[in-house]
């Protein structure tokens, strides 16, 4: 096999754009995913021989690296599974997700010792895998934009074997305060801060979240680095690692908006129609009002708390039952953490509660689904009335922006202040404090009531600001910086 | 009963100095108690004409208010049951406790429901009771000196009613950083700190909580006041209740000590001596190394991650079976809770766990005692070789003050960076991140290898930096400065 040239621009991630299954036959099933990044990388169009370095997640990955197969521009990684789950879950999801979202019970959890010590070697490991392909794939001078809190060594170790390359990191998780930060073992806190700033911009999606990564950098590394704030950014210099003085990494915000033209084409295909009519059929009358949530099942999303304000709602307006239907979608996460199956297991038994506290013959109050259906997500979207995004922290929530931009006959939108969309919805939107369900119930109230043509006109504005930086334009905008 | 004169010094806490007992025969038995707050107000002398605000606890208190029984100096409140159970449990140690110090389990707790906005109303009347009861005790121009959480509405209802008083609050916890405190329902978040802000003085034990409270109030109360810092202090401006223009509170660092005239006294008595005898049967070897921890069994406290710790060590360090003995006392706290109770057995599950795996014949590895005893408790304190304080967080732990002070033969402290003690203490103590297991384990092995002589300087160091403001000078240092 002839040798790759070397690309002049490298994405990198821990999930890539394309997953293999092995089909009965022996054969390799190629799949081609979506997401902002996809959608982003497409920007550039397939000239600009753009080079894509990502994991193999699963045995079918795992089996092309090992035949060699693979998709022009795409380089996967062929971890070893081990090393692989320790770094992946047993660092990422267990301990980074953690932190950011600020999930921990703490009187228990964390737990740093000497088993957390051998999962973090392998996500020294994981991230020195991605450094060397990246340094090894990288022509001189080439922009290389880093993905995310599962890479977060990756920029200073790319530093270090190419001080050539332009290298920016994208965290798209929120950011932890410091003193929470601060619940990491000192040493692993200091490398992860110095791993980020070994690039040349790192990027958030609010302001929140990148002055806490500053705030971070000058709590935990305190005399080695100056931070600076300028008008709409901010600046860490840091002590480069062969110390030849300081370096300057720039911190961005770059808040991923919306792919309307995608989700216009996509909501209007006939499996959503479809999909809009079995949902009709659940909901019952036609003069029911319809509250909408998706998400995946994540201990940040609060859905627990969001069935909490219905009910609460359903008791205290009264006018309300049989009257509205909340569509609940909580698709499965992480199954294999005790935690999250009991955060599941709680939202079954909360919304049987309720549908057995205030349900009618011709009323189901809450109707759940728990299996992933992006057509039956999308045709909820377009027959909301209102929606719920009321996690307690998200990096940003990409529902919140799609549901208005979807939305058939305009929908309110009750949010969460703590979700990364507030930022930039938060003037047409509801707002609400994750934590305070009474407050969530008179905002849901509110939002039931809200006259057809001011939800109408709100819902326009949110749509607005919602795709007012797609993700073509996320990811140019990121590029443009980076290449200065 | 002739009216009491009107005092010109008042304090106020939860507590008294004085608590009532139904005897069998139906007379009240009176009990003093202790603590830095009694001692301190010690200094000003019983012709000070002081007055003792507090609330009536159990139902010999609320029997004394009844009979009109009460100690010269003291004005116990005799507050409703149920009022004083929803204030005290249900806000002041179920909300305010945990968001000082970052317990909650966010995903599920807290929720702030309809039943909440009933408990905050109990806690406003509480607070109400107290300001009335101050008002109406309080000379013109007096000092009045309210203590802790269960207090923070008090300041401003107190000038409110009274413009003419010098009033100051002091926290006794650690203050939350704003994205936790933000937890809080935002009227609550702000009623709290303007509360406080009704104070000609705030204080704090430490820099690191006072700093988080000008923070908090910058973050929640944001264009209502400005805060500055000053060399060794802040002061934050805010809007008067009654719009008459700004004023300023203080906000003050008083690092409560240790009282080294008590507990050498205390711990001389035969009654220690006693327990000392019992403790070395149960150690053993009289060659055996003493590890001590003394805590409630609060969830702040960090006692299982101990536990882990001292496993670990014994596991790591071999050399250290059969030669060390684990004394960890592990008093009840608020057993009313279950994850208190789960807490407390999970502590009794690790230590018999250890015991079972490590113990010999000759030789138990942990020995907990859960009955508080305050004269074995010093007991410990004369033996420790090693003392473990490793708190998730705390406001400032005495336990790692009272030690070096009674200490037989030198001591040498593991110390939390994280407790309030560690700002005095830090420097000759050994210090630990509370999380990370790893490495308490490795410092209580370089606490139990330190030489004698090392250890018995670092005492008398720890000693003398804890007692640099006992009790007494802590009291008028505050009377002081709000008398200005």
């Amino acid at each position: 096999m002839a040798e790759p040239p070397r690309a002049p621009l490298l994405v990198a991630s821990n999930r890539g754009p394309v997953s293999y299954s092995l089909r009965d036959d022996g054969d390799l099933a190629a799949r081609r995913g979506g997401g902002g990044l996809v959608s982003g990388l497409s920007a550039v169009g397939p000239d600009a021989g753009a080079l894509w370095v990502c994991a193999a997640l699963g045995d079918g990955d795992r089996e092309a690296v090992r035949r060699g197969v693979a998709e022009p521009g795409v380089r996967m990684l062929g971890i070893d599974p081990g090393v692989f789950h320790d770094a992946y879950n047993g660092v990422a999801n267990s301990v980074l997700w953690f932190v950011h979202h600020m999930l921990y019970d703490i009187p228990v959890s964390p737990v740093f010792d000497a088993a957390f010590r051998r999962r973090w070697a392998a996500y020294e490991t994981y991230n020195r895998a991605f450094a060397d392909a990246l340094a090894d794939g990288a022509e001189h001078g080439a922009a290389v934009l880093v993905q995310d809190y599962h890479l977060c060594l990756v920029p200073r170790m790319l530093r270090e074997r190419r001080p050539d390359l332009r290298i920016s990191h994208f965290t798209h998780t929120p950011w932890a305060p410091p003193e929470y930060f601060r619940l990491l073992p000192d040493d692993i806190a200091a490398a992860l801060l110095r791993g980020l700033l070994g690039a040349d911009r790192v990027g958030f999606h609010t302001r929140r979240w990148a002055e806490a990564f500053v705030s971070c950098c000058f709590d935990v590394l305190g005399n080695e680095t100056d931070s600076y704030r300028e008008k709409t950014s901010w600046r860490v210099d840091s002590a480069l690692p062969d110390r030849r003085g300081k370096r300057t990494t720039f911190v961005d915000v770059h808040a991923l908006g919306a792919d309307a033209g995608f989700l216009r084409e996509r909501s209007r295909r006939p499996d959503v129609a479809e999909r809009m009519t079995a949902l009709r059929a659940q909901i019952g009358g036609a003069d029911r009002h319809v509250l909408v949530r998706v998400d995946r099942t994540e201990l940040s999303k609060n859905i627990v708390r969001g069935l909490l304000a219905y009910r609460r709602l359903l008791e205290r307006r009264p006018e309300w039952r049989g009257r509205v239907v909340k569509l609940a979608f909580a698709y499965p996460s992480r199954q294999d953490l005790a935690v999250y199956r009991d955060y599941t297991a709680e939202v079954a038994r909360l919304a049987a509660e309720i549908n057995e506290t205030y349900g009618t013959d011709g009323w189901q109050p809450v109707v759940l689904h728990v299996e992933d259906d992006f057509a039956r997500s999308l045709a909820a979207y377009r027959l909301a009335d209102v929606a719920l995004v009321n996690p307690l922290r998200d990096g940003m929530n990409l529902v919140a922006k799609e549901i208005p931009v979807v939305s058939d006959d305009g929908c309110a939108l009750v949010l969460s202040r703590d979700a990364g969309a507030y930022a930039d919805l938060g003037e047409d939107a509801l707002v609400v404090h994750p934590y305070d369900v009474e407050a969530t119930a008179e905002a849901l109230h509110a939002a039931l009531s809200m006259p057809r043509d001011e939800r109408a006109r709100r819902t326009e504005r949110l749509a607005a600001a919602a795709t007012a930086l797609p993700p073509q334009e996320w990811f140019l905008a990121q590029l443009n910086a980076l290449r200065g």
